[in-house]
């Protein structure tokens, strides 16, 4: 099959393509680098140096004999970069990682919210268009997040809802009550989406991910040439890889608020095989797929005592801190959602246990040296954005920089 | 009260300007005549001239001694036009008309379907952020359509839905199937709005509007240099106008596909008192309250005989012809949409009678001859968008414009 991904450049974009290439597709990689300019600009950087997808293209046809095409273009500028894809490739399936994909990003500033939800939204609109006129029967793959949903008291269904109303019945989409402006574009794009299958009969499978953890991949290996992004910041980092990375330099884990939020997780490899599994079992014609991908769920303290644990196997001995909370959430919640679909496809969960989180401990012991504390603790708040006057690349400005949690009123407790 | 209303150039917009501003409040408008180019990008003429914004609020001063202020700026350009009003105004209400207001302008093209969702989301995004700046407790008003939410076959609430699902029970936002890539943009709108109500407490009222129609008002009176835009052409017109002016030349109503698709429609008198009592009564803070703001409902086929009615009273005897729905939408539906809301604080709803549409139609006789008559049937399929070669102003040109119920299939028939 000719399968086209965007956001080929990012953490799960790269992997992505070389799952497929390895399984014999014909791939293509489409990113214009901004998520590099992003991280640049609000001082992150990711554990172990990651070269750039042309440069990992190159060593993967080195390495493997297979290619895989890369194309450097913006998808939200214009529309030219995706008519040409759609033209001149015509893909079977089309998988869509190739947003800004940070909610403190989008909470940072009135420019950064506005520019998240235009380009996210501008971006699906330019790929539906393009679709429409070259290719109105590939199987689009649209990658949103579980935090679309917010944390109603209901079950979260997959993406639909059959409901009784004074008698009468529909289903409908599922109702959503996003935490973020990142995640309400995700929300418009999954509505523009649905849209779009009902007039265009569009094939559309919307794939609501829970936090993806993990660096190691079958096509990965140990190999530094083919790796992945690990982030660690209050920016583009997840809350998994902060724990990890503060018990590597004996930094207290930093839990927002009391913790008790639970969120879905996943491990990479199976982000991969419900991409493949997706793929295989395209949506129907004129059908808009929801499908909740996360294999498990926890809340903020267990993943810290569980953090905590695996350090503990190492000899890392690190404490618990929460912080107040910057973002506006429930901190406590029914947590119900539905994710039977994939399974029901063929997935097989990779747990997490502590052979994973150690696996990603002993990189970020080994990277200890070059790992930026100053860019851990939170400094974007969900009610005021940005709260700290500066935020260059220095270093030691950086580091005079109190966080969120220390500044605004001290209220730090040991867990 | 201090009231800005943007959109002030438009057909509601300059209305409730002089409304309120009639009502003792001080009121500012702001416009920047984005709309007047668009009218002329798609050869869309009004029945009679408009004034501009600024020409109606000298006009106002000098026949009424009282001062509208006029602000020309694009809300959706860069945010410093809003942190402006909302920092030097500091307004007690903001009313927001200011989007692009036509379905079939967004499904013209990608190019308009990018635009209507940039200008409206962007704009949006602009005046929440200038109100978390400098007026987070003004109230929001904000003009939304009952098109966004579709034709669902349970009934329509106001904006939120008691939902109980496996035992449990929540208050959801009303899930919703928009019509169109513009009523998407006002869907979008409308889950920013509820997460800053969420986030930072502010106060917002979600009007969703039934079809609009009327050029009365008490302070228009029969000033053409206060008058409002009358538009009956395919991309700005609204049906129940297009069927007045159809009347008024001798042309058959034009009815889309069965005609059986119910729509809500209010006076436009019943729109300024719904906006003149939602602003009396504010949303409290941190609420996001909705009102389905419609008087009364009926299928486009009820509107034609009621036109023909009307216009048989006056002498002028029509036909009703059926063309190919250009439209993707559901044909034979359920509709009951809850409309108490505003009932519940006062509004006494104008019913469409023989003298509202007998007072449109003597309006649209005496402009007969300036009638563009090629403007009126559809040129914009919800399928292919555009669907004519040439669309520029010549009126020779635009004649020879076969509409597509005419040269799509030819499917035309009397009712």
């Amino acid at each position: 099959m000719k399968i086209c991904i965007l956001g080929g450049d990012g953490y799960l974009g790269w992997p992505t393509a070389m799952h497929f290439s390895a399984r014999g597709h014909d791939v293509m990689v489409v990113d214009n680098m901004a998520k590099r300019g992003w991280e640049a600009e609000v001082g992150a950087t990711p554990l172990e140096p990651v070269p750039s997808m042309q440069e990992r293209a190159r060593h993967w046809r080195q390495k493997k004999f297979r290619h895989i095409e890369t194309v450097i273009g913006n998808i939200a500028d214009e529309g030219q970069v995706m008519r040409d894809i759609c033209h001149d490739f015509r893909p079977d399936a089309i998988i869509h990682y190739g947003e800004q994909p940070s909610a403190p990003y989008s909470m940072l500033n009135q420019e950064n919210a506005v520019y998240t939800q235009c380009n996210n939204v501008i971006g699906t609109l330019n790929v539906m268009f393009a679709m429409r006129e070259h290719c109105p029967h590939s199987h689009l793959v649209k990658l949103g997040t579980m935090g679309e949903y917010g944390t109603p008291n209901i079950d979260i269904e997959e993406g639909w809802l059959d409901i009784t109303h004074n008698g009468r019945k529909d289903r409908v989409l599922y109702p959503k009550k996003p935490h973020s402006l990142y995640h309400l574009s995700k929300v418009h794009d999954s509505h523009n989406l649905e849209f779009a299958s009902r007039m265009w009969d569009f094939r559309v499978t919307d794939l609501n991910q829970g936090v993806v953890y993990g660096i190691a991949t079958d096509e990965i290996g140990n190999d530094p040439d083919l790796c992945t992004s690990f982030h660690y910041d209050d920016i583009f980092g997840t809350v998994l890889n902060r724990f990890v990375v503060q018990a590597a330099i004996g930094m207290p884990l930093t839990v927002y608020g009391s913790g008790n939020q639970i969120r879905g997780y996943l491990n990479i490899r199976d982000t991969l095989r419900c991409i493949e599994l997706a793929v295989a079992n395209p949506a129907g014609i004129g059908e808009f797929r929801v499908f909740n991908q996360f294999t498990e769920q926890f809340s903020i303290m267990e993943l810290a005592y569980r953090v905590q644990e695996s350090a503990a196997v190492q000899g890392i001995k690190v404490e618990i801190q929460h912080l107040r909370n910057p973002r506006v959430e429930q901190e406590k919640h029914y947590y119900h959602a539905v994710h039977s679909g994939l399974e029901d496809l063929g997935l097989e969960p990779h747990l997490l246990n502590n052979g994973v989180i150690g696996h990603m401990l002993e990189k970020a012991v080994k990277g200890a040296s070059g790992i930026n504390e100053a860019s851990i603790l939170p400094k974007v708040d969900w009610k005021h954005g940005w709260q700290q006057a500066a935020h260059g690349n220095d270093q030691a400005a950086r580091r005079d920089d109190a966080p969120i949690g220390l500044n605004l009123d001290g209220a730090i407790a040991s867990a």
